[in-house]
């Protein structure tokens, strides 16, 4: 069996996570939830089923001095650097590079650095059966998510009959992008569509492939990049050189809803993609008025707020509910849990006030 | 004329105004509204009508440091600090006993020291008109604020005849505690009744009268203070030895209810005693949507709050509204406008929890 290598993506700029977030400190930095930041969570979970010799991340050059601290058990040249963002397909079709150049017949998970999954062993059962499919099947497999809402901020994955082995796992019918709500209650009463955590595992000759047939120009243009690379050149130089003109599209975009050959293994573990601070709240105890607090607050008269406070600042409510409140050192957010996701209008109003920016 | 001197009572907890007061830090101590203490903001208006060398402060150990750090111009022994609070009453027989010992014939005031007045020329003009009256005439004489509101939180002054003289002078026939809404909205109607801002002219004379007659045993208590500083007794060892021992009781309830010599001068100024946080709001100007902001601050879509931030700390607010937020380098609060008032039972929740009352 060859290698098995896994890609984690870590370039997000988790604006809603904001005050904790910021440019140069995004949400797979912090601990969201738990007590290491998520993307040292993501990377442990991986351990043993991937060594950490063969875990690569993908972040950018603003956060890849932060990212090298939280990772030191990954080799320095493990961690690469996009000089700009050129959307996901590129980030792929750099990991695709990286990885055949150290074993062309490797197979490669690529994997999100910021999401919550409590059940790592269920995680790695998954996993296990994602590589077996992609090693054993020219596919593009996927891990699907079982909705337990009909959620309007993800993409579905519709399954087709299920593959003549292993048992659980599906064809891919199609990828849809994230749908109303209307016709999202209409996916969660099939039973047939999954939450697309975009989470893939090939062969990194079948990718390849995909690459060519449904992005010729960003392949080309990977190719440029392997030459270089095989020429001896340095990985940060050509990266300057070459990966600016590089097509941007995403990978769902560009290749995977156009792929033929997908499968989808649904998840048997716990996920969450923490997409606002209201999520934070689903992972720890409530008080008995429905309050989580992480620091140190004192709460009269109040129910159903989140407080999260750094340090040892004390957030003090009263006679206040349904509230979020983020205490950070140089900042206080204030907001209603169902406001939370409106947290990019407070920062353009920041961005476009002079004295605010430092605050970004 | 014999001298006017003035004295501050500066002894309050201001447990309203938390978290910026303290026990250690109350509010006249703090620049509540003003860029200055409350405390220095009452010395002020009272010069030149009344020299720094003629105003007294009574305070208490715990305060007396930072009270001589806000009032540089006040000659040291000007500043008193009771051992143990013992109510109104003892404080105003303290001042009466100080003051008599340098001019057994001056007239003092007693004012508060955390009342916000912004017509310092009015002010004085009453209290010239006050003074006037108590040195001509065997009158204990209040300034009444004319109510605005039918309000339950202060007692009220109900007026009698005019006086002979000056004009606009009045007899008081009655003091009454805070009365119900009710009875307020009555007392607003007849246009007679005044708020007891707790502001006092006398002569020692006049008031030593009335301390001998209505309080006696708190009056000879204070001959025992009187005799051992004539003896030759520094201040504070007297007030270590007998000042504990006085009966504990207000002014308004042991003197100023009981006696029939009382006259009110109507304020000519405005006046606002600043009960609690959102009285702030009133004294600076609101946005569009009615925020009010001291400090640093975004909001979005947010109306009616008032936010006061220290140092270079941003609060941030999204869709909230008839919020108090006051931020402090140690503590947050946030709690509605209307419920500001009910600040003691989170202190309470404090008191009790070991880890919090360092918050106090």
């Amino acid at each position: 069996m060859a290698n098995r290598y896994a890609v984690i993506m870590a370039g997000g700029r988790g604006e809603r996570f904001w005050p904790q977030s910021r440019l140069a400190n995004p949400k797979h930095l912090l601990p969201i939830v738990g007590d290491r930041a998520l993307l040292a969570q993501t990377v442990e979970r991986l351990l043993p089923a991937v060594p950490a010799g063969r875990i690569l991340i993908i972040t950018n050059r603003q956060q890849e001095a932060a990212v090298r601290r939280l990772c030191p058990l990954l080799p320095a040249e493990n961690i690469v650097a996009e000089p700009v963002g050129r959307d996901t397909a590129a980030a792929v079709g750099l990991a695709l590079v990286l990885v055949r150049r150290r074993d062309p017949e490797a197979a490669f998970a690529m994997l999100p650095a910021d999401h919550v999954i409590h059940d790592a062993d269920a995680f790695r059962a998954d996993l296990e059966t994602a590589f077996a499919i992609a090693e054993g099947q020219p596919l593009l497999v996927t891990i699907g998510i079982q909705p337990t809402e009909p959620a309007t901020g993800f993409g579905y994955i519709e399954r087709d009959g299920p593959l003549p082995q292993p048992r659980g796992a599906f064809a891919v019918r199609r990828f849809v992008e994230k749908p109303t709500r209307e016709v999202a209650e209409g996916y969660l009463a099939t039973g047939e569509y999954y939450w697309n955590a975009g989470m893939f595992f090939w062969r990194a000759a079948v990718v390849a492939e995909a690459f060519a047939r449904h992005v010729p120009e960003l392949w080309s243009g990977l190719l440029g990049v392997e030459r270089s690379l095989a020429a001896g050149a340095a990985l940060d130089g050509v990266l300057d050189q070459l990966y600016p003109g590089l097509p941007k599209v995403s990978i769902d975009y560009a290749l995977i809803e156009k792929a033929a050959n997908v499968a989808v293994v649904p998840a048997g573990f716990d996920w969450d993609d923490v997409g606002a601070w209201p999520a934070v709240a689903r992972h720890y105890p409530a008080d008995a008025a429905g309050n989580v607090v992480r620091g140190l607050a004192v709460l009269e008269d109040s129910a159903n707020n989140l407080v999260v406070s750094t340090g040892d600042h004390l957030v003090a409510l009263l006679g206040v509910k349904d509230l979020v409140i983020v205490h950070t050192p140089d900042v206080t957010l204030v907001c209603p849990r169902d406001r939370a996701q409106d947290i990019k209008a407070l920062l353009k109003r920041c961005a476009s006030t002079a004295e605010l920016k430092q605050f970004l």
